[in-house]
């Protein structure tokens, strides 16, 4: 077998602070060893895609040309960047496609013609040249639109329970709740009896919640929001929180209404109360700076949070563990619901640009690279 | 015996936000079972006890009669304070004194005579009636003042030092480097062999560190302190950092500094180095809220850090061992520095109070209750 051509998608930062973003022709060779050939099926577009597509760039006033976007990265974030500058970066974590090529090795061999769903960034192609060990081989009722997200995700909400259970919490609080992995979370928690407070921001999300059972969810917009999320806290015991948002003052918000349960009757401590209270930052759909009023004792942690480190951190068993129960419940428990269908090219046309990049919750796009 | 009467302090916050200090004479029973009454000589003001007195209060306008201060709490801290409205509070949570009686207890009757430190709160008295397990007999040749300040300052340098070594650091950023905490911990660093990088606000505060053997200290004054921040940090290989001042930037640009050493020469990352960064807040010396950026990737937390609690779960051997230390070297490495004395009577007047509660680095005052 020779080369295979197809489209990928490159994300480029220039010194001068231009992000050009394109579809190049890219030359595959053929699998060896463990490696196998996978025709991209379905990516999909997750928030941590974005970051790297993007990130703060000036969409809005970007020069679109067929297959190529050239936008404005402004200064302040230039040098967060600085590491980036200059290198062509492929983008998108997971997907899911067919193996078409495979190299001499078992593993790959026993790939073929299999369908089946892939992390490892760069999937934004036509093809992807992978390492057998970085895909999961699908069942076969499974379509690759349904096994698209079946990383990202899935194994983020077992990673919160995981990381709650670890942490001798008994209820979660979630911020931006009726996104994909917050629904998903919704069912994985009455699953396992473990309390969650969600959190959105309209009428509508509650509505959504409450429609595939979520018991305790506020809606920031309230203006009774901190009593109700105070009462929702009370309720289910909850002293982790994982947030979606990272900028403004969500995260103490969270944490002074679990210092005030904990406080309940107790006598006045300037150092507030003893009962540990942790808050994980795992996304940041608001770029700007968590603002901590730190009106919630001393006894409180905010973490970021990633799913690499914490897989590696958990073990090859739990991480094993966690991708059997994915792979079990995909077209269940785990899943995922998409607000458009994208090909490569249109994924770079202006429109789809601001619909996408503007992350409105529970609004999933997926790019189809190959029609 | 029957019973002791003496001026003590109270802190008093009524429901319309006018704060109350001022000294009352109150009556003592003899001491019963473990108990002994402590004739109290010398007592440190800390930062921490400067939250219980005033807090935010504004003491420049507040009214000064003998012996009583009335003061205005402003709107915003009323809610974080709801739960001591109306309960008059002694301040004051360490000091020495001698053992003037006690009860039939063997804890008890062995301190009898002795001069003692304590902790354990109500300590800006001429008189504390107080468990024996409060108490440390000094040695013979330690002096009240030397003694005074023997638990807060001492056992939190020693905290940082066991919390730094257990999650396994080799170096610690300390802000606010100059007070006699930074001073003790300098002293106490040197002979553990743990790297500091020592951040203060003046040429002054450099020079004083330097006096006393700091290597790394960098100035948030200068120009390019954030570059030499780093260079501090790349030197010693610091990823724990402890704060004492809390709001504002300066948690967020220590972290930032560190991810920046954990990345050089890395590939770029968009979620930024596996590297784990922790910054504990153990002070509020600005009350406003800490800024966190997020300009360090998502390997990081940032913590409340309090005494009490790290004493309670570092578990009773570790205290006693962390105690003894303190007993065996209170007048070399932890030896603390006053700038003024002053009576009871004193500490209520208006120009003392404004010179102790700005609470300048490495200006501490002592409290003489007995004259």
């Amino acid at each position: 077998m020779s080369e295979t051509r197809g489209l990928k998608l490159l994300s480029t930062l220039a010194e001068d602070g231009r992000l050009t973003v394109e579809l190049v022709e890219d030359a595959l060779p053929a699998p060896t060893g463990d490696q196998v050939l996978v025709r991209i099926e379905a990516a999909p577009i997750n928030p941590s895609d974005l970051g790297l597509l993007f990130g703060p760039a000036d969409v809005a006033s970007a020069e679109y040309s067929p297959r190529r976007i050239v936008a404005r990265m402004p200064e302040p974030a230039m040098r967060a960047m600085a590491a980036r500058i200059g290198q062509p970066l492929g983008v998108g974590n997971e997907a899911s496609g067919t193996v078409i090529a495979a190299g001499d090795g078992p593993a790959a061999q026993a790939l073929i013609g299999r369908r089946v769903t892939m992390i490892g960034g760069d999937m934004y192609a036509q093809y992807r040249l992978i390492d057998a060990s970085g895909c999961m081989a699908l069942p076969d009722d499974v379509t690759a639109e349904q096994g698209a997200s079946a990383f990202v995700n899935p194994m983020t909400a077992l990673g919160f329970v995981e990381t709650a259970k670890a942490g001798g919490h008994k209820a979660i609080v979630h911020t931006a709740a009726a996104s994909n992995l917050g629904q998903m979370l919704v069912r994985v928690t009455q699953v396992d009896g473990l309390g969650l407070v969600n959190i959105v921001r309209s009428a509508e999300q509650v509505a959504l919640l409450r429609g595939i059972g979520a018991e305790h969810v506020v809606n920031s917009s309230d203006a009774d929001f901190l009593t109700r999320l105070e009462d929702a806290i009370a309720a289910t015991g909850a002293t982790v929180a994982f947030d979606a948002i990272g900028g403004g003052t969500q995260v103490s918000q969270i944490l002074h209404a679990m210092e005030k349960v904990a406080s309940r009757g107790a006598a006045y401590s300037r150092y507030g109360s003893s009962m540990p209270k942790h808050a994980y930052v795992y996304g940041s759909l608001d770029m700007g700076p968590t603002i901590l009023t730190r009106s919630f004792g001393f006894t409180w942690d905010v973490s970021g949070w990633l799913l690499p480190p914490f897989l590696q951190q958990a073990g090859a068993q739990t991480a094993e563990r966690m991708r059997q129960r994915v792979r079990d419940n995909l077209t269940t428990l785990f899943a995922s619901h998409y607000k458009a269908r994208l090909s490569l090219d249109e994924a770079l046309g202006r429109d789809a640009v601001l619909a996408y990049n503007a992350r409105r919750t529970g609004e999933k796009y997926l790019i189809l690279p190959n029609g």
